[in-house]
Formats: C-alpha cells, sequence, structure tokens
C-alpha cells in the first residue's frame, strides 16, 4: 500500500470545485438519496454501510449516501491525491504556509509525537527522523522526571510527595489534555490529581486554587510562543500566590514552550520541556503539551498507551481506499454533508459522559483549522469550508436540543461517538436492563428517528426524517481508544483541508482580536497611570465603547 | 404602561412573513447596514445603540441595526402586538397549544414562580392568583425543610447534619439549576454542596457518588412526569447505593414531580415538592425544580434573590416601547439575524468563566423552545425558527473557534455577556492592568474586530468583518443579576415564539427518539431473558443496526 505513494506538489493542488468528481457529487445532489422514503433504510444497507479500522467502526447507514455517491467520494479522493498529501505531511512536507505570501511555512509533524512504537513502523519514518529523536527526548525526560517523582527524588521543601498538578494554559494546550484527562477518570493514578486553568477571567483561578494544597502541587505553564496573554497572565497569579504562601514558585512550576521562547529559561522552572514550531496547539495533545499532565494523571504506560492508540489510527490513514480509512470516510462524507448537502454545522454527540468535554477539544481542532475562505496560494473560494462544531453527551442532549434536530426545517448531521461497554464498575438492572443498555438502545433509536422520521395526522406529531447521522463506535473507552479518537479526527480535519485545498494549520483569524485588546488594555493601563486620561484623543470609537459599557 | 393590555385572540395571530412588517424588513435588508465600511461605526453610534433595564444593559451597536430597521422592528413588535401576548401569558392564557389539534393546551406560568414581591406586583397578577398561592406554599416548605436541616431538626440516622445534595434529573431539570449552581461559587454556603447526576451513562452516576459520603447526602429527584427513563434509572442506582452502605433511602431522597405523578408518594421521600403543569422543564429554573438545590446550596434568601432578579426582568418585558424592553429588543434583533440577514446560528459567549455551563441551559431553552416547523394552528411555515444556539465562554473561545468566525465566510452573529466586576477576591496586576481588565479588553476588542474588520494585502491576514454582535453586560454576577440573566433569555425566547407564531412551550420533537428507544430496550430485554431471541422476526431494521454495531 504505502509504496505506491507519490509526490504532490502542493503548489499546485486544484480548488475542490475544479475538480471533475465535484460535478459528478453536483449531480447526484441534485437527487440525494431519501433516507425518509419507505424503501431507503432495508437490512442489508445498515449492514453493508459500516467499516473497521483499529479500534474503531464507523456505520454510515443512515447517512444520505449511495454506492454511487460513495465511488464519487473515492474519486475525488483519487483525484485530489489526499492520501498522498497526507503522507507527504507525515514526512515533514511544509503543509503549513500559503504559497506566494508570508506564512508560518512550517512542516506538520503531529504525527511524530506517536511515532515511537517499533512494531508501528512504517515507510515514511525516515524523513521525520529529527521530529521522531525529539519525541523520544521529551518522552525519556518525562519518564525520568515521573520516575523522580514517584520515588520520592523530587518532593517540595518539606519532604513530601506533589500530590496535585494545575496546568496553565488556554486553547490548544488546554482543551485537548483537559478533555482527555477528564474521559480516562477511571484510569487516574490513586492519589494524583490533575487540574487546568485557562481562562484569563481570574475567576477560573480563584476557583482551582481553592480547592488544592499549594505546597503539595506542580503547575504546569504551556505555551509555545510563551507569550500567550492569558497564560502569562495566569502564571503570575498563580505564583503570587505561591509567593503569598511562602513558596518558592521555581521549586513549584514546570513548563512547556518552544526552544528560545521567553519561558524557555531553566532557572525559573523545576523542569523544562519542549514542544516544538511543527506541531500547532490544536494538535498537540499527544504531545508533551498533553504529556506532562496526562503522564502525571495516568502514569508514564498510560499515556503511551494513548501514543499507541494513535499512531495505529495514524497508519491507517495510508489506506487509499476509502472504505478502510475511516478518517478519510468520515471528511468525505463531511464534505457531502457540507458541500452538496448545504449543512453548515455538524452536531458531535458523544453518548459518554466520559466525553462530556472532547466536543469542546474537536470543535476547536475542527473550527480553527478549517474556517478559512482562501486556498493554499492566497485565492477566495468559492465553496464552504469547516463547519460550526458543536454538541452535548447524550443522552443529555436529547432533553436539550434534539427537538430542534428532529422537528426544525433546519437540517443538522449529526456524528455519534458510543462504547459497546461502560467504564463504570457501577451499573444496575431496572426492568430487565442496564443503563448501559439503556443508553445504547438511545443512540440507536435517535440515529433510526432522524433518518426515518414518522408521518402523522397531527402536523405537530410530524417528523420529516431524512436528516444525517452516522456513529462510530469502539469496545470501551480506554487510553488506547482514545488516542485512536483524537488522531482519528486530527486525521479528519487534515484530509478536508486537503479537500477544500487551504491550510488547515495556521490561525492567522485569531490576530486582529489580539491586536484591538493590546489597545484597550492600553486605555485600562493609561487610565491607571492617570485618572485624567481620555482614550478619546486617540481612538474615539474604542474610547466610546468603553464609555458605552460603563467601564471609564 | 400596563393598563394599556389588551387581549390578543390567540387563534388568529399572524405568520411572520404575512405582516406588514415583514415586507419593509425584507426592503431594508436588501441593502443591510455594513459595519466594516469606513463611516458605519462612528463614536456617537457606539454610545447611542445602547439600552438598559433592570440589572441589564444591551450594546448593540455592532449589529447590523440603522434606525430604520429599529422602527422596523418596532412595527413587527407593535403589529404582532407581542407585548399584549406576552401579558396575557402573565395572565395564564393558554398559550401551550396548537390550534385544531390534540395538544398539552395549558397555560405557561413559569413568571408566577417568581412572583412573590409585594413591592414588585403589577396588573395582572389577580388572574395567576392560583400559580402564585402554589408558589407560597412550596417556597414556605422549602424554608421550613432548609430551616429544619439548619437546625439540626432533620439529621441522618446517626443525629449528624447533611453536607451534600446530589440533584437527579436530565433536561430542564439538570441544566438550569446546574448552571446556575456552578455560576455562584462565590455566594455557596459554607459546608453545603451541591452535585448533579443527568445522563444514563451509568458513568455519571458513578463519577459524582465517588466523591461524596453516603450517610451525609441527601438525593433530590426531579421528574414532572415521574416517569423520565434516565431520572427513574439513575434513581433506582442510586438508591441500590444506599441499600448497599446500610442506608434507607426513604431517610435521603427528597423529590419534586407533579402532583398525583408515580413519584408523588410521601412515604417513599423524606420530603416532596410539586412542580406544576403549567411550567415547561426548560422554564422551571425559577420554580423548585431549581429551589431545592440552590436552596441548599446557597440558602433560601440566595435563592430569593435570584426570584427577585426575575421578577423585575419578567416586569421589564410589559414595555412596549422596543429600546424599553431588553429581552424584546434583543429578540428582534435575533429575528433580524435569523430571517432578513439568514444567519441560522447563534453564538453565546459569555466573558466569564463561572457561566461555563450557562449556555447548555440556553441552548436547550432556545432550541427546544423554537426549533418548530409549524405554526400555532397546526401550518407548515415557510421562514426560519429558531437557530442553533452554542458557544464557550470567553476568552478560551477566542483561543478554540473564533478563527471561523472572523476568517470563514459563514456569519455567525455572536452575543456576548459580560460583567464589569470580577466575582473574584483574587487578581493581580500584570504589567499595569489586571485580569478582569484584560477579560473586558478582549470581550470590546473582539465585538469591534468582528464588526470593522480590517484589510491587507496578504490575502491571509484580510479580516472581512461586518459581522454582527451585542454585548449584555452588568455590574457583577450575584443571584440577583443571574435571576435577571435567567427571566430575560427565558422572556426573548417567548417573544421570539410569538413573532414566529409557534408554540415555544411543547417538545414533540423528543418523542419518536423515545418510542424507538423503548424498542431497542425491548431487544436487549429480550435478549437477556432468551439468549436465541433474535428480533429480526419482528423489527428487521432494528435488530441489523445492533448487529452493525456489535451489541448483539
Amino acid at each position: 500500500m504505502h509504496d505506491r505513494v507519490t509526490t504532490v506538489d502542493l503548489n499546485k493542488t486544484v480548488d475542490l470545485n475544479r475538480t471533475k468528481a465535484y460535478r459528478l457529487l453536483r449531480r447526484l445532489a441534485s437527487t440525494p438519496l431519501d433516507l425518509a422514503s419507505p424503501k431507503a433504510f432495508p437490512r442489508r444497507r445498515v449492514l453493508k454501510l459500516r467499516s473497521s479500522g483499529p479500534s474503531l467502526t464507523l456505520l454510515f447507514a443512515t447517512e444520505r449516501i449511495t454506492d454511487e455517491v460513495l465511488a464519487a467520494l473515492q474519486q475525488l479522493a483519487d483525484e485530489t491525491r489526499v492520501v498522498d498529501q497526507y503522507a507527504q505531511m507525515l514526512r515533514g512536507a511544509r503543509m503549513n504556509r500559503i504559497e506566494g505570501y508570508k506564512s508560518e511555512n512550517r512542516p506538520v509533524l503531529h504525527s511524530a509525537s506517536r511515532n515511537v512504537f517499533a512494531d508501528l513502523a512504517c515507510d515514511h519514518d525516515g524523513a521525520q527522523e529529527h521530529a521522531v529523536a525529539n519525541t523520544r527526548k521529551q518522552l525519556g525526560k518525562l519518564q525520568t522526571f515521573l520516575g523522580q517523582l514517584e520515588a520520592g527524588a523530587i518532593t517540595n521543601a518539606r519532604g513530601e510527595s506533589f500530590t496535585d498538578l494545575v496546568q496553565v494554559g488556554i486553547g490548544g494546550s488546554d482543551l485537548g489534555p483537559r478533555a482527555v484527562y477528564l474521559a480516562l477518570r477511571d484510569h487516574w493514578r490513586p492519589g494524583y490529581r490533575v487540574h487546568f486553568i485557562s481562562n484569563v477571567d481570574p475567576q477560573d483561578a480563584t476557583q482551582v486554587l481553592a480547592g488544592i494544597d499549594l505546597s503539595r502541587t506542580l503547575i504546569n505553564v504551556v505555551s509555545k510562543s510563551g507569550s500567550t496573554l492569558e497564560t502569562r497572565t495566569n502564571e503570575a497569579l498563580v505564583a503570587a500566590h505561591f509567593v503569598r504562601a511562602g513558596l518558592d514558585p521555581s521549586q513549584h512550576f514546570l513548563c512547556v514552550t518552544g526552544e528560545g521562547s521567553p519561558m524557555d529559561n531553566p532557572e525559573r522552572y523545576l523542569r523544562s520541556f519542549y514542544m516544538y514550531d511543527y506541531i500547532g496547539g490544536r494538535f498537540s495533545a499527544t504531545s508533551m503539551v498533553g504529556g506532562v499532565a496526562l503522564g502525571f494523571g495516568l502514569g508514564y504506560e498510560g499515556f503511551l498507551e494513548i501514543l499507541r492508540g494513535a499512531r495505529e489510527t495514524d497508519l491507517n490513514g495510508l489506506e487509499r481506499e476509502v472504505r478502510k480509512n475511516l478518517a478519510l470516510l468520515s471528511a468525505l462524507i463531511g464534505i457531502w454533508n457540507r458541500n452538496f448537502l448545504g449543512c453548515d454545522s455538524l452536531a458531535i454527540i458523544p453518548y459518554s459522559q466520559a466525553l462530556d468535554r472532547f466536543v469542546a477539544h474537536l470543535q476547536q481542532l475542527d473550527m480553527e483549522s478549517n474556517g478559512k475562505r482562501i486556498n493554499r496560494r492566497g485565492k477566495e473560494l468559492k465553496y464552504a469550508t469547516g463547519p460550526i462544531v458543536w454538541g452535548e453527551p447524550g443522552t443529555n442532549a436529547q432533553h436539550a436540543f434534539f427537538q430542534l434536530l428532529h422537528q426544525s426545517e433546519t437540517i443538522i448531521p449529526c456524528e455519534f461517538i458510543a462504547f459497546r461497554q461502560s467504564q463504570a464498575g457501577l451499573d444496575v438492572e431496572v426492568e430487565d436492563t442496564n443503563s448501559q443498555e439503556k443508553l445504547l438502545a438511545n443512540l440507536l433509536a435517535q440515529a433510526r428517528a432522524l433518518a426515518t422520521g414518522r408521518m402523522a395526522g397531527n402536523p405537530n406529531k410530524v417528523f420529516p426524517g431524512n436528516r444525517p447521522s452516522s456513529i462510530l463506535i469502539a469496545d470501551q473507552l480506554t487510553p488506547h481508544t482514545l488516542g485512536a479518537l483524537l488522531a482519528y479526527y486530527e486525521n479528519k480535519v487534515a484530509f478536508q483541508g486537503f479537500i477544500w485545498n487551504i491550510n488547515s494549520f495556521d490561525q492567522e483569524g485569531v490576530e486582529l482580536g489580539k491586536a484591538l485588546a493590546d489597545r484597550f488594555i492600553g486605555h485600562f493601563a493609561a487610565k491607571r497611570r492617570d485618572p485624567e486620561y481620555s482614550g478619546a484623543r486617540t481612538d474615539r470609537v474604542g474610547w466610546a465603547m468603553l464609555e458605552a459599557a460603563g467601564l471609564m
């Protein structure tokens, strides 16, 4: 399979609407399958439209997909050479760039952060040797550090072990690691707890610090640039707390940052770990950005299991056959729904309470990567890109917003995530079924109800149906499975970006807000220095906004 | 003001697209204000497009609104007699119905759950006397019960006080009370903690119960019908735990349910409180559904402050002038964005970490109420109704999905919520400003950046701008302010429902999923009784789904 990979000229990739498959798909989309029609949903379809990869199985009989559509999507994948592009990404090609303009111009090598298993090697690994070497070095440092903590070789000033770790970071330095940590509650090491502070709202740090004993707490400050406003501010705020408590921050603070960043100063930190500019924040959960906190909370072996699950899924991404490449299949179904059936949002509904913050991670991963409007050569696109991604766990979501999903005219494709077995030791039979069975029954019922709908004489009891969804299912939520899920969605997002011909790996859209925030911060600072200050002279509109809000 | 109210014939309300204002607004929407044009955003606009009500101020200069649009929206409000309809709702009219078809056919009187302040009486109160009497009775019961707990008159079997309360409920019995409790962390009574179990996923109960001492815990089971699958199951699961621990559930379990429901059985519960069929779940946070948990966690006076804030805002809803009626103003702006500018989602972004679950409540409130496709006489509508509502707190959200908000072609109106003062005692100055100032600076910067955008030579640094948003701001997040926020959004949703001519108060769209879930539950139960069972004979498609998912 892998040896047939050839090199794509990344400066000549085509826009989606210039492909032949696009015209074919447009034609197919003019008379798409109606899932609510009486014969649309036979038994054999349910069993056939199902694909399995490592750890995960995707059921997509409840998508508005036919064999013809599937063939056209395969053609789209072939024509855009999306698997070749993916292989090039793994080999370290500079995928993070805009041709002809100043851009980050970097390789995209988050895959290297889990490429450390001899039994999971592949042909492309040679080209990412330097990145894999970095991974091994950081993992070694982490293993040593965690071992020292366990052995009591590193303690607080009173010789006591550290029981708590607070990760201070925002965006990619927060959402992924937090979601993973919370999801794996049943795998937490007894005696070790992890917490997270992200928001510059001082309430966030106040709440977290209120519940812990600082003297036995490590603070892990995570910022690639070392200059993120929120993280810098929260680091100072937390450090002030330590000082007030008579504790020396440099004996409690760790950091994860880029080599050479303003934070890369070993004197300030008990230990420093590196992250690299070839890994974007939202793709960094399997790097040290997640590693330090997850290693502390789950143990080093637990973190390695996450990496193994992710690595297996990365290799699955090299399959050329859409039916065998799960992330690509999901990416293509997403494009079918977005660009051909015109749905501009995507609900991700895990039927798993443990994944209650996982959707927030996927929301960032997808929307920050693919919420773009220019192609890889800076030209405005004529078609939609990344959807709005949102969701809450089922069954809770059924009692919240499923009313709109079923009966509004707005069509919202759903991706359900589920596990055959519960993590919970505790379960109970009520009326002949246990809770896990009730949970899964609800999951299947929703996919079915959305697809088939129901006619009724009372118009308020009519369900139009024909609403697409898919189910991603695994045996159980473990570190291994969660690693697979992380990589599956990372790869899905990358595949979609390749097909949309966009750079999924930068985030220029956050820069204007930062620049304008600095101006408002300047007003606050100036007013503090000079009560007579009126920014109205230099920035009339900004000053008016402050006045209107009652802030000056 | 209030005495000019006249009665609307609710069987003759008109669809939005049949109003004169609709045609006018359509015309205005053909050349809407471009916020990114050089002169669109002058200082005087910023100061003028601002309205204040009790506790809250709405800044809407960054909406695509002009004086003409505002006048047309006022005309729409007048023509649909939306304030008269609201007044009728307060007076107990049967607003929850579909004319000509079987429907719930009930009054809508959540407003009565906070109508207990002599200094905040109004003309309409007479008509809801029975509901107000119910409120007083339940509040009295709650006050007595909380007093007995404090005085040690009610204790566990060992004579110890109760320190924890776990609310078991889902949807409206969970999201609102949970969001409010979490938001008011700084107002929690020392020594009392509240927890929530909602999901039928057994992981949810396992996690919550792991952290508490059952012997000192009250369980508050909340279900209006008394038959909600998740709640019934979790009640049994939790009770099994009590029994295993040698504790008598009837000495620890409370309930909030409808009079005459299967749960209305005083022998099973230490105390029972009533909820009424004239209050929908998603509108019930200020009823006993929220009252028991919030009274336990915040104290009775704290809960009363929430009610007072809500009541003041309910009275503001009677203002006929759009500029003075904050919830109506927001409702109309929402309709402008949804029906005339074509935006099908709404992001709600609180710049307040404490409100991190409040959006989940608003998501239910809005989407379950207004995700409808037929009017109040059962006719299919020709226009869009409730948007997709989603969001995460700022500044976190800036580092997650704001990339798409700023640079994608998909336009997403934003409602920002903010507070001038932090709740946190702890704050620190870093580079001449404190965290709260940085938080507010970011808020204003985002509204400004979304509106004005920025041109650039590098296409990847271009921000098209012209993206609408508004800011709802209050002094500080207190029980009083939170009561105002709850009622503001409840009233906004009701106003929009009146204008869309829909029944915002039922949720028939959840019924099909329930019915189909019962079928799948039946398969699981049958298989448990008879390993040879194959549902393929009775339900081929359902059985195939179970097989495809690897569940049989």
